[in-house]
Order: C-alpha cells, then sequence, then structure tokens
C-alpha cells in the first residue's frame, strides 16, 4: 500500500511554489510558478525511471513502462495550476497521488502489463484562459489545437505565447496516446462527503456547465446632477440581474440549480461617475440538461428584464457549454471495488466542478474518485484534505490502476 | 467683452492634452498630462504679464495686479485635472474663462482696482486621490495639510508624492492669499437648463453630498459544487444592496434622491469562484440636509438587510461630507446682475456636482455661473458646451469680477 507520509510531503513541497499569504497557492496556468511546478513533478517522476512527453498545448504523459508495452497505457492524473488564491490539493492531489501510485510500484519493483500515465492536463482551472479543462478538452477533440493556442488571458497573451515562454510547447500530435482507461483522484470541492459522515465518494459523472460573457452598455453620466430617471445606469442594471438570479437558485430547494457571478469589470470607474459599461461573467449549473435549458432561459428573460428596467443594451455570448456527463461503467466498478475494499462510509456521486476527466471521458473509460475537504471549501486559500483522506484516495487509486493495468 | 473665438480656441488647445479615443481628455490629478496642462496655462498667463505662485498642496494662484495691489485680490478659476474618461468643459471651462478675462483686460489695458487672482485647485475631481476638492477644502481649512499630501491613489501613491513627481509642490502656506470674492464659471453637468431652453445658472449653493466605502466579506468558494444556502457570497451582498438603493431612490418623485455606485471590485475574481470579498463605492447626494440623514439611514439598513440575506460581514467607512452649501448673496447679486444684462432665459438653481466653490464658501464669499452642457452629459468623453454658451458664461464672469474688483 501506498506511503501516507510521503504523498504529503510531496503535496506539501509542491504548495510552496507560488505559496499565498494566507497558506494557499498561487500557480495561473503557464506562468512562471506552473512552469516551476511542472519541472519539480517532472524531477521527481525522471528519479523512478519514467519518461516525458510533452503535446503541442503543453499536457505532460509521463510515462512507466508495462510488460506489454505496445498495449494503450492506464492512465491518471489531473492538474498542478490554481486558482488566483487557490488551495494546495485542487487538482495537485491527483497529480501527486499519480506520483505516489508510480513510487509505491517502483519501491515494489511492480511492473504492471500496461504501460501506466501521469498526465498533467494545462489550464484546468479556466483562470487564466477560458474556458477551463481546455487542454483535455483539445486532447478530446472538442476545441482545435489552433484555436486553443489562440485563448488569450486578460492582458491579451495567447495560450500559445505563455507555452513558449514557459518551454511546455511541446511537438506530440493532440489526441496521443490513446488511453485504456482514466482515473482521476480529486478533493470533492463541495460539502456533501463531510457533511454525510463519508470518505470516499464514487463519482459517476459531472454537472453540466455554461459560461458566459455579459456586457452592460449604458451612459456614464455625472452622479451629481443627473436625476435617477435620465440615468442609463450599468451597475444598476447589473446588480438587478444578478440579484434576480440569486433568488432563483436559492429558490430551489432541491439545491441543484446554481448560479455565480464570479467576475464583474466596471468601465473606466470613477466614484462620481455612473457606470457607462460593465461586463459580468455568468456560470449556470445543474445535474440535468433539461433544467440547465431552463435556467439558461431564465437568465435570458432576467437580462432582458434588466436592461429595459434601467435603459441599458446588453448582450450575453455563450462562450462554453459543458454538457452533463456520465462516466464509464467499468471504470466506475472498478472504483467502486476498491472503496468498498477499504471498509468506510462513501457514496456514489455527481461532481459538481468541471474536471478534465469531463473531456478524457469522451475518448477513453473514465472515472473519478473523491475525498472530503474541510468545510466544503475549495478554489479558497482555506481549502484543506486530511493526511488520512488523502492516502484513502490514493489506496483507491492504485487498486483501480493495477484492476485495469493488470500484473 | 471677451474674445469667444480665443476662449474656444484656448479650450480645444487644452483638450489636446491627454486625449483619449472618442475626444474627451484624461488628465488625472498630478499626472504627467495634469501637469502639462497646468504649464500651458502658465506659459500663457506668464505671456500676459502674471506672475504664478503655489501653495503646499499644489494650488495654483495666478496673479494679474491691480492699483490698489495691497487690498485682498478678487479671485476666479476652477480646475484642470479631469475623469478618466473626462470631457473638454468640466473644470477647464472655468480656468479657461478667467484666462480670458484676464486677456481681455490686458488686450484693453484695464487696471482694476483690487489685484485679480485665477486659480487651480488641485485634485477636484477626486477620481485618483478621493474625497474630490481636497485642495479647496485644505486651503479652505476644512483638511489638514498633512492629511492631504498623505492621501493615497489606488496604487498607493500618495498626493505628496504626486505633487513632487510633477514638480508642482509649492512653498506657499496654505490658506493664502485671503480672497475678496471668488466666482466660478461651470458647465451644469445635469439637464435642467437645456431641458428648461435657458442658457445660464445663477447658482445659488450646492447639494449635500456623502461618499462612502464599503467592504462586504463572505467566503470564496467554487462556484460548481457549493449548494447555494452554503454560499457566503460578497458579490449577491453588493448587487442586492444596490438594487434596493436604486429603487429606493427611483421612487422619491421630486428627483432630489440620488444615489450612485460608481466602483465595484471583486477580491481575487475568478469566474468559478464564489466571490469572497467586494470593495463597493456609494455616493448620496440631496439638496436638504435633513433628507440627506434620512437617505443614509436607508443605505444603513439595506446594507444591513443584505449582509443577513446573503451570510456576508458588512462595513462602511464615510469617508467623506460635504454638507448643503448656500452661496452668498453679495456675490449671487453680483452674477445675478450680469446675467440679467445678457437678456437670455436664466434661472436661479442648486449645483448637483461637488464645485470648488463648495469650500471657498467657507472663507469668501462665492458665487458660481453655469452654462448648460448638451444632453446633461458631464464626466463622459462626449461632454459639449457650445462656443456661445461658454462666451456667455465668460462674459457674466468678466462683469460679476468686475462689479467687485472695480475699475
Ligand atoms: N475542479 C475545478 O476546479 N475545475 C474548474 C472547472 C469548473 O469551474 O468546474
Ligand atoms: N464638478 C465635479 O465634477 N466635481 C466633482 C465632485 C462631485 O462628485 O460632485
Amino acid at each position: 500500500s501506498i506511503d501516507s507520509q510521503r504523498l504529503w510531503d510531496s503535496l506539501m513541497a509542491m504548495a510552496e511554489i507560488g505559496p499565498t499569504e494566507n497558506g494557499g497557492s498561487c500557480r495561473l496556468a503557464l506562468t512562471e510558478e506552473d512552469a516551476a511546478g511542472r519541472r519539480l513533478l517532472i524531477e521527481w517522476c525522471e528519479a523512478i525511471g519514467c519518461s516525458v512527453k510533452v503535446d503541442r498545448v503543453g499536457n505532460l504523459f509521463i510515462r512507466r513502462s508495462g510488460t506489454l508495452d505496445d498495449l494503450d497505457p492506464v492512465a491518471t492524473g489531473s492538474h498542478l495550476d490554481t486558482q488566483p488564491r487557490g488551495g494546495r490539493f485542487d487538482g495537485i492531489l491527483g497529480v501527486l497521488a499519480g506520483l505516489e501510485v508510480f513510487r509505491t510500484l517502483h519501491d515494489r519493483g511492480i511492473v504492471t502489463e500496461r504501460p501506466l500515465e501521469l498526465v498533467i492536463w494545462t489550464n484546468e482551472e479556466g483562470s487564466r484562459f477560458a474556458p477551463a479543462m481546455v487542454a483535455s478538452g483539445t486532447y478530446a477533440g472538442e476545441f482545435s489545437v489552433e484555436s486553443t493556442l489562440a485563448r488569450e488571458d486578460r492582458d491579451g497573451v495567447t495560450l500559445g505565447e505563455a507555452l513558449e515562454a514557459t518551454g511546455f510547447a511541446g511537438t506530440m500530435p493532440v489526441g496521443e496516446p490513446r488511453l485504456a482507461a482514466f482515473f482521476e483522484l480529486h478533493i470533492e470541492q463541495g460539502p456533501v462527503l463531510e457533511e454525510e459522515g463519508e470518505s470516499l465518494g464514487v463519482v459517476t459523472g459531472v454537472q453540466g456547465m455554461r459560461w458566459f460573457d455579459v456586457t452592460f452598455t449604458g451612459q456614464s453620466a455625472h452622479a451629481g446632477p443627473t436625476p435617477m430617471r435620465y440615468r442609463h445606469d450599468a451597475l444598476a442594471a447589473a446588480a438587478r440581474l444578478i440579484d434576480r438570479l440569486q433568488s432563483h437558485a436559492l429558490a430551489d430547494e432541491s439545491g441543484d440549480t446554481k448560479v455565480t457571478c464570479g467576475c464583474l469589470d466596471i468601465v473606466s470607474a470613477s466614484r462620481n461617475v455612473i457606470p457607462g459599461g460593465v461586463r459580468l461573467s455568468v456560470d449556470l449549473r445543474h445535474v440535468v440538461e433539461a433544467e440547465l435549458d431552463a435556467l439558461e432561459a431564465v437568465f435570458e428573460r432576467e437580462l432582458m428584464a434588466a436592461s429595459d428596467a434601467f435603459g441599458v443594451e446588453v448582450r450575453s455570448d455563450r462562450i462554453w457549454k459543458s454538457p452533463v456527463v456520465h462516466f464509464n461503467t467499468g471504470c466506475i466498478e472498478a472504483v467502486e471495488t476498491a472503496v468498498k475494499a477499504q471498509g468506510v462510509a462513501y457514496r456514489r456521486m455527481m461532481s459538481g466542478a468541471g474536471h478534465d476527466s469531463v473531456y478524457v471521458s469522451r475518448v477513453a473509460p473514465t472515472a473519478m474518485i473523491f475525498i472530503p475537504c474541510r468545510d466544503g471549501i475549495s478554489h479558497n486559500e482555506a481549502e484543506y484534505a486530511t493526511p488520512e483522506h488523502c492516502a484513502l484516495g490514493c489506496q483507491v487509486l492504485l487498486e483501480a490502476i493495477l484492476e485495469k493495468a493488470g500484473m
């Protein structure tokens, strides 16, 4: 079985790359910090005899040979990039648990039949380059290589330029190698497992999500002499939309409707200027595709209502649509068997967060493993998972991989 | 009488310093652009024999001698700093109309009894350093010199550092010289004169205004797996407050209640992160002080309601309070007499915007003159006043000054 302390030490060592004030990490995709994290991982893997390939969108494939090396590999992995004030576990756990699996096999001198791959997907968070999971999406054929390389961050730097700058512009064609199975271990990033006193989640799929860029165009004018009824206040319209969407989502007692506005920018903001322009991001999620359609319709209706109420022009672009996903039955079973063997309380569940597995599952049999995180908090420096839960998830990962890779 | 074309030409020349894409100007207080505008003005004034003094907060006093030079001067002026995307007239008209008055007297060889001062007040807009009118406020004793020099912009640069960097850190004690009278010509910055078909406003006072810095502290968390009812969404709380304040102000049929939220910043914003922190600016105005008290009470109540509704901590700091102002009767009369002599429709009115006259009026007899601006728009690149209205206002200024300065 895996070495719990070694896994924990590697997590804590990685967190020191791009550390933030309050104990989290900031390794936005393809920044110098992200690159440093990748280099550290590569160093660790090469030390146990693995070889590294990089594809054209910067995905890393770290290979451990098998006895039947021409078979498709069994893979695991996740991402090393973080949110601007991210935690120490989101993505990182999945990568370093894969490393710990490799190290454990190395220590025991075990060689699997199928080769193994530890995969690090580029820009999973979507925080620097929208959308999220763009590089696993490219691997799975959802996005073209060209469009992915052309994605821009807020400063207009393209993903392709960032790959060149960090030395991770690889040459392997995107989509290679084909995978026999893919397993991803992740923290839940929500409160359910902790609330229910369960230690593991067998993840059967992922809720659908849609991202929108919304712009409100009113008219900037002086805060003092401009009567309220003459105004075209872009922020007032945005606030109305946000407030109505919150009320709508809160009214759904099932808790399945989720609405988040994470970014709001006022054009040339000034205290005594009525905002003339606002950009807003909207993130809609639901576990049922038809309900997500209905939610999108509510959003469009409330947007029009806010536009009318404040005499402000609106425009909304759906920049991303990730349908509801159901994972592969065989892989779910491999995970569930390994989970049961641990003898702890667990549940089958849908993921609320998007993961690289969403896209990988389109081209390879896939399933995920969740462990609880404290207070359900993620995308926050306070994100925390216990060493015991990390080890438990890693052990399940090892067993699911061995089941599919053969010994 | 004044030279309408020369006045217009100087306005258009000043607008070319810090020009913006859409025909406005950006000369944020004590930036290199603001300094360049000041230098151009000084050049123009020295060419007609004026002398320049600078006080410790960077206010410029440009003097034209009189025959009785030991009497307190009669003064006019305004500001040259602009909003981030400001217009060509707000403040600038008052300064360049003063220049045009000096040039007209120079051309005719007229020397007034009292000396004249053209005053350029530092950082009137409050856009770079809050609050607005901080340097005229310092002149009038509302703020200490030390506190004014220590005011910081968003990048942490102090007003004192910006004065040093631009070469406008003067040595004259703040509060000198004492003024026998102060007149300020300004565009209305609102729609009333235009709507009513009037060409001039005799400004009898200024509405009261209060500025607040509000912070909302919730908890950042992942947009996907976090159920709505577990959230502490700082942006949702801010949006609720904005929406309620808008509805409250719009419900006042008199139109005297004014609420503006000009700045909103999310701490470490990311599309798929529930905002954990938001900073919001709130600007409340009313022409009646007791009504402004009542408005502030509504604001405090709605802030608490938003805090409760979304489980978010709030804090509000009133960073500025400018009470309702009533100008000096003698100065108002001097303006009204000059206005009547033009034979055009006019009105006596309160100003919706704050002006340096607000503070100057505490230490010197003061009144203002308004001219209409197109569509009532100001703090916007599209701000416009006709050459005819500018000339009309300048002529009134000349006559009011001569009335007080004597010939
Ligand atoms: N796991 C994770 O944080 N994914 C980012 C994509 C999403 O917003 O769900
Ligand atoms: N005139 C002007 O724009 N003043 C700025 C102060 C205010 O916000 O009223």
